[in-house]
């Protein structure tokens, strides 16, 4: 009731930051399905702490896969791996359960689990639980490249230090490559240079700052989606709310484009050879919750870290008197930057799921695959 | 696989826009529950078209009962009430099948069901299909006034007019009795006239303007919902943008959140006599996906009204040539006026699955009520 | 949380008998697929009432179609159709609130509602929600048709009358379609006789009669259906349980082979020209959940009509006391004999959603569709 | 699409035979619930391997807790547990590939899954499989005596040999501990020495003989379950057919109900002080779906173990011709024995599973647990 999620690929998350492990379940993969384990430790890599810009902890991070696949390719029983916790500190943490750190899901899961909560290291509402995510979002990734589906994510936005946006009639792929070799993921080094200084100064003043990540997804066929609640739109919300800090998601236009005109937004048709595509792409790649054949695009809006050392108020519930806090232990003071893959995780899970539901919606199709 | 959504309260939408009828089932109700059937006319009147700055069809929109509830009061057994489509016009649709207009979903559906679509006044992807929802949504909203959450919306900005916001911290009950007895959803009258000129503006140059609504959700106890993928943000995401044309979502500061530091952006806590609150609202009522007893708010953005009578380009998808289309039938300038009260039934919706879900989750609640 | 079902195709039943109507909303069906009408009805009338053998009452029960389909063929968008309540008699059931019917819903609904229940004609618990239930399956049996899957059933068991059951290797396609004609469904004419017989006097004693109902699915194709949770017995349970009054069901050899040794009940395999096939089919056509190819053979136990003349104990839940009853109304003194049509109907809505759900399974299909 | 189960607490078992681990999540348990290790391991035991009349494998099956507990407490968040693999002899199943096993789902699964199945040790559809039914089960089982549900069963017959029944009105608190400590799972010791000698009779015979497992639930209240599809029968079945080599369930008076009229097989009504109970129970503590108050009584038929080192016809896949195979490996000759405490585990899980979704189906219960 909370961490499962998919129609056909159905993927359950578990974990608390300081349990023992963590992991997924990913049930509904085709099996014969061959996982590129080294593309995998890649695309983990990017999220992984320890890099520049980020939280001290090392986490090496390497999912260990209990079942699933034989000698790397799917089985086609459900895939779980794992993650083992090992550089906690849960001292850290100690007095998170009398004094919730603001911004933070420590006052909220007291309340709903009557004190149970595992508060060490956020438990599971900690960012580590990303990790999984992106194990699952990985694989998805790699599934979807067959159908010709590549998925690409930046900072657009880090403080009020702002990247060029992805051109959403399309990238090429040595930018979207480029990025996903970046120390950094900007597409301009201008960027890079400025958000760096933006983090850097928020680190110094023991504080945090925000970003935005805009994704771009790339070969996505005319068809996928469902109506109303399993659109497009509804299935990448519903994944990347799931990632910690972000409050905001919009497709194409999205919020800029509710100040205009129907006929500035509206993206008109032409035919490219025998293809129909959009002169533009306001539309981010989706109407009516099915994708059009343009690239889907979209972007997602994450807080400032809440976890800052600065002294902040904050109440003693035990006493149910007011008090102060200040936050120990190492986060990164701008949780964007390692969002980035998470993002892209996210959108290759809704999409992968997306993708396998939209197998069976047309008659005409019935004669193929029995 | 669509249109049909929820937990414990699951909510089918059914219905074209000129099938015989468009209704809605809502299976999980509590049962012995008195609909008020007034009150929920008078919050579908505010989504019925005929208004000032609306389109001139005129739909009575008076649901049928069909079962669930006997003599007014939910009898356990799923609600079904459906709404007779009368006012229609076929004809005027005859050529979007071969011309499909920009923005709409009339080219993705023709792609996914292979020509198969209803395209008579947008078929499933009309907007009318927000009479069901607002339905679902109405009672969802009776329901939740049994746990104290009173829900209001209004327009924040049209095109370039924009409304005062919401106070996070919560708005007098006065005000949002006003709102929803308002001939135009907003705060100040100022902004009111303002938006009403961009839309009649729109109309005059056969074209149209987007909007943005906010939405605010007053006695949500802390503790309702889940983490991860059943977080409140997750849940209201997956019904907020199965409305047509809402392309953008952000809750609390949503995206302006982004370019503030943590400091700023984190609420702190104090004591309000025996209740734990937070002294701003930037987190949106909600932390981790769960309730924080601050109000839930959040802004939908919703792209200009894609059909607009003004020329534009297309494809003939029968001769594979492009095309010019101009669209006649009758199209509100600014979907997002009615959109208001089919934004606070989304937000009903969200809520009312949440609540009966979380009314498990603590092992201390188990000796209530078996 | 009850009364829908799937995982592709996903149905929603409504309705309680004597409410304004009933109906179904079937979401995921193939878009472009022609619904014959004539056939639905023939399957329709084959449950009806006011034939021989079962309830006076007559219900001509035509569905009519709200929406999902357009000229006779699937649009894309749920499908719902309903059939008005018309010949109710209410007042037959005025004392069933406080005097619930032994072996009837009428007591654990009054519990799990708190009295809100509709008690009228058995509301939501009623035979009469097979209706929406042959309509989701008759429309279920055609798509499968496409696939080359035939179902029929036919009572094997009325009382202690027994008909021979079905070949588990396979029936000719006579057999079968005299099975759909029959006016009494059973194989040999001597057991309708004896069946006959029976529910003859079990109305003359103003009591009823069980029965066991046996269906056969052939022409499934090798490998529908999912491990554990989600195999075809899991599947075709979960719906036949839903039918009123089924209190067993087995697949293949059933209980009987528990009695016996895995050399007699293990089907070998062999060679049939390129087809593996096995030399018996014990195991009901289904082996891990999964089909083999051989027919989906399987029995459901049917209780006797609850609903009995004949004086019977009960409680008067209003005082406390101990209390007699004697049911009023019309009622089948067996209702197997029209549920015959209705498991038919279970089997193909759970083999549909299956064969829906089994076109992802593997990867060397990815090629073939997208 | 296949190993996830439930609506508020959802199962998802992984794992196969072979791989490096086994395992389970449960999400949506209560929080702040104490898991009693040394109860549950106690329980495991009842399933494990390696006692009299079972395989010769020893397997220690302790559950290793990744997450989800706190100090032996569950925190809310989603609890995993896993069993590593150790003893395994993948040699024994290489020719399955190519040689399936008549009864066993070696040849569906290599339909289902292109050749790309784990076929050692039968892979995902392995009885080991059981061993995270049973964790997940066993704490439902501890869930439910919080809320006064006790569940125990027996063998009620192996091949020829019967125990007595459960006595459906209920059994004392000392026959169901017996049972549960009893080397053997019947009530009879005379049953348990012929049932041992069925068995012993066809291991020497190299062949494997089936049973039927019968199971009480004492202690249900009245008001659990849901109509139609998720009423407790449905997600009983639901949950049993997981099980590997069921093929048949029945629910009180059962099969042998349909042989008999409505007056033998209604359960009269009658007050024991101020609660309702009925002086039999044909009904098995269920009608309607929904817990009657009387204890739930089913029982679920299981072939006899398909592997059996006789000499069979098979086919090899590889060249198409017929074959001959005898089954090496370790393989209990009769898998009902092991079975008991797994259609335990499948009525908790069942059970407990309905029982909080039914907390919050009544309005007038809506004022306590806010």
């Amino acid at each position: 009731m909370s961490s499962m999620i998919g129609n056909h690929i159905k993927i359950a998350i578990f974990g608390q930051s300081h349990a023992p492990a963590i992991g997924v379940t990913i049930d509904g993969l085709p099996a014969g399905f061959r996982i590129d384990s080294d593309e995998l430790a890649a695309f983990l890599a990017r999220r992984a702490p320890g890099q520049a810009f980020s939280t001290k902890r090392r986490e090496p991070d390497q999912p260990e896969f209990l079942c699933g696949v034989v000698d790397g390719v799917t089985c086609g029983a459900p895939l779980t791996a794992i993650i083992r916790n090992t550089n906690t500190r849960s001292r850290d943490y100690a007095n998170l359960i009398t004094h919730p750190r603001p911004g933070h899901a420590d006052y909220t899961a007291q309340v709903k689990y009557g004190g149970a909560q595992d508060v060490a290291g956020g438990g599971h509402f900690s960012g580590r639980l990303t990790a999984p995510l992106c194990i699952a979002g990985g694989i998805c990734l790699q599934l979807l490249a067959h159908f010709g589906v590549r998925i690409a994510a930046h900072l657009v936005q880090v403080g009020t230090a702002v990247d060029r946006g992805f051109d959403p009639m399309g990238e090429s792929e040595e930018t979207l490559d480029a990025l996903r070799n970046a120390p950094f993921p900007t597409i301009s080094p201008e960027a890079a240079a400025q958000m760096q200084a933006q983090i850097e100064e928020a680190r110094r003043s023991l504080d945090s700052v925000g970003g935005i990540v805009e994704c771009i997804a790339q070969g996505v066929p005319a068809g996928w989606g469902d109506p109303m609640f399993d659109g497009l739109e509804n299935r990448i919300a519903r994944v990347v709310f799931g990632i910690p800090a972000v409050k905001g998601l919009e497709f194409g236009s999205g919020f800029a484009g509710s100040a205009v005109t129907g006929s500035r937004n509206n993206d008109p048709y032409y035919m490219d050879g025998e293809t129909v595509r959009t002169r533009s792409n306001a539309h981010g790649g989706i109407l009516g919750g099915i994708s059009s054949g343009m690239p889907v695009v979209f972007r997602a809006a994450f807080k400032p870290t809440s976890s800052i050392a600065r002294v902040q108020q904050t109440v003693d519930l035990t006493t149910g008197q007011n008090a102060e806090l200040s936050v120990h232990g190492r986060h990164d003071p701008c949780v964007a930057v390692r969002a980035v893959p998470c993002v892209e995780a996210a959108a290759a899970i809704a999409l992968a799921d997306a993708a396998m539901d939209s197998r069976a919606d047309r008659m005409n199709q019935l004669d193929g695959i029995e």
